[in-house]
C-alpha cells in the first residue's frame, strides 16, 4: 500500500510552477515524439517509407456529450484508460489558485461506493498502474491495466466523476500534503522559485502566470467548499473526454462507454472557457534569483508566441521546425555553438511550448560550465538568435529538422500511454482529432520562408522575458 | 457645454496605468501635504507652534450604513461635497479590467430624473466645479459649490447612486471614448506603457498589477451589463462615504444627509473586499522599454512594502520618514547626490505609496541629463540606497524630515478639497477617522532606529522591480 499515492502522482506528472519550464521541455520533446508517432500512422501516404499503419482509430460522442477516442494497439493484451477534463489551473477563480490540482488529489479520497484510497488499492491489486495530472488547461486520470480489467476501471472512474464524497476530516490533511509539496518542490528549489516568478513576469495578465500548484496564500484558503464547487461545475461527461488505447476497438468500447459513462447526466451549463487575454508585451523583462544552493548558473528566456490552437495556419508548424533548428538536440544551433564550439555551456537548447488553449511560447535556455560566466552564455545565445534573425536558417536545416522529427517518431511510437496522452492534450486545448492526424502533413509543408518569417515575428528579444539563476555568495542573500 | 466632460474628468484625476507612478508620486506629495494639513489641526497639542485648530470635525453613520464626515472650514461660503465608494479597479472581476472606471464615466450619463450630461450642466450653471476619479481601491465624485447649493448637489448625487439609467445608445459611444483615452494616454506614451508593464511585473498576483483604465482586450469586452452589474453590486449607501468640507457643521449636515442619502436602502450584501494576496517576491526584476519618442532616459524602481492599512504599528510612519529622507525634495539624499553633486540626473527622488487597502511600495526614480548614461544614474541611486543600508540615516535627518513634513503641512492646509480627499482615501483604504487624526503624533514618534529598520527590511534590491525607459535608435524598434 502506498502511503502517499497523491504525492507519487504529483511528483511524476503534474506540471508545477517549478518545473513548468523543465517539465514543459521534456513534454515538448515527448509531444514531438508522440505526436509524430501517432501522426506517421496516418501520414503513410505522405511518407511511404514509414512502414507503419494503425487502423481503427475512431472518435464518437455519447448522448450526454462525452467524447470518446479509441486507439487500437494490439501488440499486448493491455489497455490505457484515460479520462480528461477540459478544465485546469487557468480556469480557477481568482484567489483560488491550486484548486484544480487540489481536487485532483481529492479524487482519490473516496466516493459513495469506495472508501478513501480504495481506488488506488484496487488498481494495484489488479496489476495496474495509474496516474493523474493537472496542467493549466486540463486535468487527467488514467490507468494502464490488462484489457479484461477495463470494465472495472471504467466503472470506478465513472463512479468518481459523479459520486465523490469529501468530508472535512479527509480534505484538511490533504491540504497539508499539498502545502508540503509546494514547500519541497518550489520553495526549497531555486530553479522552482525562479520558474514560478519568471512565469508571473512573463504573463502580465493571463492566468498561465499563476502556478498550477497555487500561490501559498491561495493554497491556505482552499477548502472542501472550493473543491466541491469546482468538482460540481467542471466534472461532468459533457466536459470530459474518454480515451482508450490498446487491445480494444470501437465496437467493443462503445457499449462499455455507454454503460458506465453514458448514464451520467450532462451538467446543465459548463460555459465557455474564457481567460484574461494576455496584453501585447512592450518591455524586455528580466528576473534574477540569487541563491547559495545554485550549483550551476543558468538562464532561460521566453518569447510569447501563438499555440497550435491560436496560431494562424502554418505558423505553429513553422515555430515547431524553428525550435528544432535552434535548440532541438545535439545538432541544433544552440548546442553546437555553446556546448561544442565555444565550450562555455553545460547545456543549451530551445523548445516550443505549443499545446495550450491560449498563448504558447518559444523558450531558449543555457547553463554555464564551471568557470564560465552566465553573461557569456546569454551573449552567445543572443548571437545565435541574432544570426537567425539576420540571415535566416537554411533550407538544409529545415529539411533536417523535419526528417529528425519523423525519425524520432518512428522510434517513439511504442508508448501506448503517450499516444493516448497526445490526443488528450490536443482535445482539451482546442484541437480536434483531425488536427492531430493531419499534423505531420502540415509539418511537411512548412517552408523555409515560413520558418524565417515566424523567427522574425516572434523572436523579439525587446519584449521577451529572461530568467537568470545565480549562485549567491552568502547564505544571507538567499530567500 | 463640455463636449467630453468624461475626458476632462479623466485627464485631471483618474490614475491610469500610465501615470500610476507619476500620478502616485504627485499624489504622494499631495497626500503628505494634505495629511499634514489635516493632521496638524489635531496635533496642536503636540506641536504648540502650529497655531491652527479646527473644531467641529465629526463623523457619524446613517441608519442605512452610510458613513458621513463633516469638516468645517468657515473661511469662505463654499463647500466641497464628496461621495466615495469603497470599490475600485482592484475589485473588478477578472477579464473586466477597466469596469470601475467605465462606470465612473457612465455615472454622468443620466438617471430616471436627469438627462445625459444634465448633472454636469447643472453643476456648471450653479457656478460649481466637479470631478470624479477611479483608483485601485476607490471611486469618488465631488462638487465644489456655494454652500447654499449643497442640498441640490446632494439631491443629484443621491439620485445617481440609485437611479442610473444606461441605454445601449449611451454606453457604446462612451466605450469608444475610453478606448481613445487609453490610446492617447497609455499606448502613445512610452512612459505610460512602461509604467503599465512595470506594474504588471512588480505585482505577480495582486490586481494592483492590472491597469485602472483596463487592458485593451478587457476594455473591448466591457458593456452595459458589466457596468450595471458593478453598479448594482457596489453603489449603495452602506458601501459609500459622504464627506462634506467647508462652510457647514454636523448639525446642519445631518438632516440633509438623512433626507437625501438616508432614504436609499442598503444593499443586502456587499461582501468583504478580498483580492489575491501578493506572493513574496523572490527575484530582482527589470522591465526595459525602448521607444524613439523618449526624450530623456529614466529609471524607476519599486520595493514592495506595507501600506498604512497593512503595516505593523510604526512601520508605515517610519517608511514615510525614510522616503522623505531618501528622496523627498531638494534636501533629500537622492537629489543632493545625483542632481547637485554628481550632476548626472535631471531629477531624482523617492516616494512612499502608502494609502492602499493592500500592499504599498517605496519607489525611487531618476532621469539622466543629456550626455549622461541611465546606467550611471541607476548606479548612483544604488550607491545612495546602499549607503543607507550600510550606515543608516542620521538622527538629524530624521528630525529634519519630520520638521519638513510639519512645515509643509502648515502651508498645505489651505485646500479644502484636498483635506476632504485625504479622509476619503483613508476611509476607503481601511483606515479610520482617528487614524488620520492621530497620524502626525505617530509620525512624531518615529525613531531613528525604526527608520533604519524599515530601510533594511524593505529596501532589498534583490527582490525589487526596476523599469528603464530608453530612447530607441530607429523607429523600427518601437512598439
Amino acid at each position: 500500500m502506498l502511503k502517499h499515492p497523491a504525492k507519487k502522482r504529483f511528483s511524476s506528472q503534474v506540471k508545477t510552477s517549478q518545473d513548468q519550464s523543465y517539465e514543459k521541455r521534456k513534454w515538448a520533446f515527448l509531444s514531438l515524439f508522440v505526436v509524430l508517432a501517432a501522426m506517421t500512422i496516418f501520414s503513410a501516404a505522405v511518407k511511404a517509407e514509414v512502414d507503419f499503419k494503425r487502423e481503427g482509430l475512431e472518435t464518437f460522442f455519447l448522448k450526454n456529450g462525452m467524447q470518446v477516442v479509441v486507439i487500437p494497439d494490439r501488440r499486448a493484451p493491455v489497455v490505457t484508460h484515460m479520462v480528461w477534463y477540459k478544465v485546469g489551473a487557468a480556469d480557477e477563480d481568482p484567489g483560488q489558485s491550486g484548486n484544480a490540482h487540489f481536487l485532483e488529489h481529492l479524487m482519490f479520497k473516496g466516493t459513495k461506493n469506495l472508501k478513501p484510497g480504495e481506488f488506488s488499492k484496487i488498481v494495484a491489486q489488479n496489476g495496474g498502474q495509474e496516474n493523474a495530472f493537472t496542467s493549466q488547461d486540463y486535468t487527467g486520470y488514467y490507468q494502464r491495466v490488462a484489457s479484461d480489467r477495463l470494465p472495472l476501471m471504467m466503472k470506478m472512474e465513472a463512479d468518481r466523476m459523479r459520486n465523490l464524497v469529501l468530508s472535512e476530516e479527509i480534505v484538511r490533511p490533504e491540504l497539508e500534503v499539498i502545502k508540503e509539496e509546494r514547500r519541497s518542490r518550489t520553495d526549497n528549489s531555486p530553479s522552482g522559485r525562479l520558474g514560478e516568478q519568471l512565469n508571473a513576469v512573463f504573463y502580465l495578465a493571463h492566468p498561465y502566470g499563476t502556478p498550477v500548484i497555487g500561490w501559498p496564500a491561495d493554497i491556505a484558503a482552499l477548502n472542501r467548499d472550493t473543491a466541491i464547487e469546482f468538482y460540481k461545475r467542471y466534472y461532468a461527461p459533457n466536459n470530459a473526454i474518454l480515451i482508450v488505447a490498446g487491445d480494444i476497438d470501437a465496437k467493443t468500447l462503445k457499449p462499455l462507454a455507454e454503460k458506465y459513462y453514458g448514464v451520467i447526466p450532462a451538467a446543465p451549463e459548463i460555459g465557455e472557457r474564457r481567460r484574461m487575454a494576455e496584453p501585447k508585451p512592450q518591455t524586455q523583462r528580466r528576473a534574477t534569483l540569487k541563491d547559495p544552493r545554485v550549483a550551476s548558473p543558468s538562464m532561460r528566456r521566453f518569447y510569447l508566441a501563438p499555440s497550435y490552437s491560436t496560431a494562424k495556419p502554418g505558423e505553429a508548424e513553422a515555430l515547431d521546425v524553428l525550435a528544432q533548428i535552434i535548440g532541438g538536440g545535439a545538432t541544433s544551433r544552440l548546442h553546437r555553438s555553446l556546448v561544442l564550439d565555444k565550450k562555455i555551456a553545460a547545456g543549451a537548447g530551445a523548445w516550443y511550448d505549443s499545446s495550450n488553449l491560449d498563448n504558447g511560447k518559444i523558450a531558449v535556455y543555457g547553463s554555464s560550465l564551471p568557470g564560465q560566466k552566465i553573461e557569456d552564455v546569454e551573449a552567445a545565445i543572443d548571437e545565435v538568435i541574432n544570426e537567425v534573425l539576420a540571415n535566416g536558417v537554411t533550407q538544409e536545416e529545415v529539411e533536417r529538422a523535419k526528417n529528425t522529427m519523423i525519425a524520432q517518431a518512428i522510434y517513439a511510437q511504442d508508448s501506448q500511454t503517450h499516444l493516448a496522452r497526445i490526443f488528450g492534450v490536443a482535445l482539451t486545448t482546442g484541437q480536434k482529432v483531425e488536427d492531430v492526424i493531419e499534423w505531420p502533413q502540415r509539418i511537411e509543408k512548412a517552408t523555409l520562408e515560413q520558418v524565417n518569417q515566424v523567427a522574425r515575428k516572434y523572436l523579439n528579444s525587446d519584449v521577451a522575458a529572461t530568467g537568470i539563476l545565480l549562485k549567491a555568495k552568502t547564505a544571507e542573500k538567499a530567500s
